[in-house]
């Protein structure tokens, strides 16, 4: 698997995948209606670092990088990531996590934090916990889950100080 | 004191506060170095609520309302409150914090939840507890404080179901 900067040549690529997570409604707080020109504008914003992950030439994943705050809480980065369903569970996510902490330290940040884990997301919990994520945060039924109505939501934090 | 909708007219009030607000660098993590013009469109962005606090014909104080989260998110409200220095320690931030839980009511809101509490915001956090909020989460070293160096940053959480 290489991970690399996406381009505009990725767009539609990221566009299928994004829309297939999104759609399903049970991870992210985006609206499962967003549109191939609001997801691409959201997912590939300047201020963002957009990344591919590529596996036997076919885009399988894709990440985002990014200040959490800006100015004075701008040191702790904020990640989002994605991976195409039927690449799950073949390591993607956890090759993308791998990369994403090495991108972080790189670019100078001294800790990630994830804002909005679904508790019902349990194997990404699980990668994130294997990583050295810790749980900082419970948020009481911050998610409308398509089957389990309110579940909480955590916040997820890691230093990357040595 | 009054509370009502911010209006156009009270654009220059809104960022006399901001500014002063915002320049001090030990509450938000804003850029002090906002400009009015980005000021302004972020704190009268058309998705949010934006109040103004009125005393004795003045604007002291001023609040924004909104959804936290997008759509499986959106029945969250997340909220920011600004006083005017001088006018600090009389209330005003009180009085708005109480309209604005009677309007995220009135919204539908199920719950209100502060992102960034700088934690030594003690006066601050102190209201918001007398208000029913709470701690839900703690964010190590979140915050560049600009005496404190790096301080820890709280998420508060309040239901406003019945």
């Amino acid at each position: 698997m290489e991970i690399r900067g996406a381009t505009k040549a990725d767009r539609d690529a990221v566009w299928n995948i994004f829309h297939e997570i999104v759609a399903s409604g049970d991870t992210y707080a985006l609206d499962p209606k967003m549109s191939r020109k609001e997801a691409l504008a959201y997912w590939f914003r300047s201020d963002m670092h957009t990344y591919a992950a590529e596996k036997d030439g076919r885009v399988v994943g894709t990440y985002i990088l990014k200040a959490n705050q800006p100015a004075p809480g701008s040191h702790v980065a904020n990640a989002a990531f994605m991976v195409a369903l039927d690449a799950q569970c073949a390591g993607v996510g956890r090759g993308m996590a791998e990369h994403c902490l090495s991108e972080a330290r790189r670019l100078g940040f001294r800790a990630i934090q994830f804002n909005f884990v679904v508790s019902t997301n349990t194997a990404a919990i699980h990668l994130w916990k294997q990583l050295g994520f810790e749980i900082v945060g419970t948020l009481p039924g911050a998610f409308r889950h398509p089957e389990n109505g309110y579940v909480d939501v955590y916040v997820m934090f890691r230093s990357l100080l040595p």
